[in-house]
């Protein structure tokens, strides 16, 4: 006994010592974290020209909405259920959505000189919501930034103050395009400060805040989350690395300078089922809602928070299929019209629980189908498979979620892609009393399918019996859960 | 005005003419309709043997079912919110499901001597469920039905008394397999006497009651279902065409002897995407819950009912993923545990309005899309196309329900197949202020999607736009309709 109460007092005074060398979440974190889910919003000169980053040359003249709607964007948020709204207003094109004194790549030299920043900003007052700002460091029009790049500093500076005392309170605001200069080149200590000074509340931050920036093409498991891991840019107060999704018990404790800080991590999440960030002229489909209901539960979960890109097409409005997508999702949620706090899913009984496949591809074991990541997944070499989950004991549930994951095809502009899954049929069974017996047939599973059970049922494991498939088939993620543990999401200490 | 009166009077008496012609339904009848929707059991030595039909010499000992739970068939009947049940007792192959003192080809002289027809009915009495009938006029087994017809007549009056009188209160009693002699050798008049001496209150039909016999391996449109059509057999209570699906309008009248009588329909649908009767040894899928809900509409709706054949198997259980499927059901139309009352669909707006498309084959225009029958179907030449719908003037809808028509293949048993669905890729668009708006994208529609949405639209047309296919797109059915206009379902005089 003596020995079990010193033990106890040396792991407490090592728990104390450690936890004093962290940082602990401040209350803008704290807030930030609670609001949660947010509206991204791309509109620019890109919008009228089919692409996704435009190289500065595009002609102001082409930004051209027949009818601008703010006011319908922001409803549409609000309606969704999103808390608050980052919008870009300026991309690596360097085209500014507001007037810039600075610039004459601007909506005020385009056909149509509405300050739709300063419209979004009224639009967010309006209907309750907070106003974020994404701002890109990079910029390929204005001349300075390759001739005179202290002159481009103060560039940014000038219109960083437009920004941020022309539009009322800013919520966050994000750098991007970082990479095309070295870390140091940017002076984020001073920009961070200069803007601190204008915002007090604002979060600031840098993509991507840890780590190496990664081909963005490809969806990559941020491996580089790791307790510890160095701050690339300092300060900030929360993380990005878009379009990463992060692990699900990601860690949030980052160094600069051997001390420990707390960085809660932002998701970007396109509602696009091709991955555009900016419309284009065609009618793209929305992702599928059982994949949005199963990404948003990923991504605002441990005490991280999501923004989805909902962009406006070039008539200036959210398209309609786009919004009723955005409206089921939040009835899926039960947060139409942002009235009910925001939901956490259910507890997932797979994670951590051994996994076994009747084949595995290299590099893409069972396991990876029950791991913290949505970028790993398990790959099977026939296109005849069993995944099996062994919870190892007696194990309750009444609902299933799978996420099969896609073959890629890249489309034309380089960013977006076509995804094509490859499951045709399949069959899910429960261990129980020595025997396995099947409880759901199913076709086409997709980006993802939830089944909800039912009636409950006590199984001591869980097998996925792939009959049919285009290919090897692929899973990135099978959850199995209980839908009585869902509960409201918010700030979570122990996380 | 007083030509107008008088044309009131003329047609009020032209009515009264009409009507007095007309048998109205009955008290039985009405209750039939009011029960509406119940579970078709097919178990038997069929089940043992990988078979639909058989030719009576399966050996009795091969019915051999481990774990005979009739408990749990009927219990799933009760949460699923079925009315009643309809046991086969005999079917073709002339194995009875009862102990029958006038035959050894019986579950008495097999493995398990269990009365099946004795368990049902008192299980039917613990979870108040009515229970009908099922028996087979042609008997494969029976020597007599070959060598001696009249005493074939007598040992089925003998098996009807044991299945009458035995087993407490029956609800209905079909008979099927008719077609192996001429309507007249089976004495329906002798035998519909018989059997209501024994059950006054049982609804007697025969398969097929109206019309001479289709082809039951394809889905053909009943189209000798017209008002005044004569009865085949007679005395019947209500009509049966396995496994055709009634027009939504089908009339009700028909003729026997230049007199009319009010006969409903009664829908006969296989829970089995594969449409098999009796159960296989493998896992078969069961239909999607989405053609499920509409077929229960589509069925139930103009006073008619329906039954769901839902086979348990060589076990002697209901497969799990069966039971699931019929709760999950239950759950859509509010009718688990049989405690609500059972739900009519919402008014589809599609009937009657005008269809056009962007090409047609031959014999599947595009009204086939939107007319009274399921089983008439538009089919385009292109796996590109559109099928537009107008309604003629401004039309509120929050709900669309695609139906698709599948390609179907055999398989080797002759009579379940797999259906191949075509469509790939899709839009559904309004029209409004002049213009088309896209307000859903999908994949694939399978057998059937419904799309329940987020708001209401107004607009005076609407168009599916198949934008991919592996063959040529076919639409069996669109309805476009209010969720607000569904209501409870019971017989309705207006119909």
């Amino acid at each position: 006994m003596k020995l079990k109460l010193f033990l106890c007092l040396l792991f407490g005074i090592f728990t104390i010592n450690t936890f004093a060398q962290k940082q602990q979440p401040n209350k803008l974190q704290i807030g930030q974290i609670n609001r949660g889910y947010g509206m991204f919003i791309h509109f620019g000169v890109n919008t009228f020209n089919e692409t996704e980053w435009s190289d500065g040359s595009l002609p102001v003249s082409s930004y051209n909405p027949a009818h601008l709607d703010c006011d319908q964007w922001i409803k549409t948020a609000k309606e969704a259920g999103f808390r608050y709204v980052i919008l870009v207003t300026k991309h690596h094109d360097g085209f500014c959505l507001w007037n810039s004194k600075y610039t004459d790549y601007d909506v005020a030299s385009s056909p149509v000189k509405t300050d739709v920043v300063a419209e979004v900003a009224k639009a967010c007052k309006k209907y309750g919501l907070k106003l974020g700002l994404y701002y890109s460091l990079w910029d390929r029009h204005e001349p300075t930034y390759k001739n005179d790049f202290p002159a481009y500093l103060g560039y940014m500076k000038n219109q960083l103050t437009e920004l941020m005392t022309n539009y009322g309170d800013i919520c966050e605001l994000w750098f991007d395009g970082n990479w095309d200069k070295k870390e140091e080149e940017w002076k984020i200590a001073d920009i961070y400060k200069y803007v601190r000074a204008m915002q007090p509340d604002c979060m600031i931050t840098v993509n991507h805040t840890i780590g190496k920036p990664t081909n963005i093409h490809a969806i990559q498991q941020p491996l580089d989350y790791k307790d510890g891991n160095p701050i690339r840019y300092f300060p900030v107060d929360f993380r990005i690395k878009d379009p990463n999704l992060a692990r699900w018990d990601d860690p949030k404790y980052y160094t600069y300078n051997g001390k420990s800080y707390y960085l809660p991590f932002e998701h970007t999440l396109c509602l696009s089922d091709r991955w555009n960030w900016f419309q284009k002229k065609a009618i793209l489909p929305a992702r599928p809602l059982d994949e949005l209901e199963e990404l948003y539960y990923w991504c605002t979960a441990n005490n991280n928070i999501m923004i989805m890109d909902v962009p406006p097409d070039e008539t200036g409005r959210i398209r309609t299929h786009e919004r009723f997508r955005l409206l089921e999702l939040a009835d899926r949620l039960g947060i139409r019209d942002g009235k009910s706090p925001l939901p956490a899913g259910p507890v997932n009984l797979t994670f951590d629980k051994a996994v076994k496949a009747t084949s595995e591809t290299n590099g893409h074991p069972a396991k990876m189908a029950a791991d913290y990541s949505l970028e790993t997944y398990w790959e099977a070499k026939d296109t005849v498979a069993s995944l099996e989950i062994d919870f190892g004991k007696s194990t309750v549930f009444d609902r299933v979620s799978l996420m099969e994951n896609a073959d890629m095809k890249d489309l034309k502009d380089g960013f977006s892609y076509i995804r094509t899954f490859k499951i045709q049929q399949y069959e899910l069974q429960y261990f129980s009393n020595s025997k396995w017996d099947t409880f759901y047939t199913g076709d086409l599973i997709g980006a993802a399918k939830i089944i909800n059970l039912p009636e409950k049922i006590t199984a001591e494991k869980i097998r996925l019996k792939i009959m049919a498939a285009s290919g090897h088939p692929s899973i990135s993620h099978i959850a199995v859960s209980e839908n009585s543990t869902r509960g409201l999401r918010r700030y979570d200490p122990a996380k």
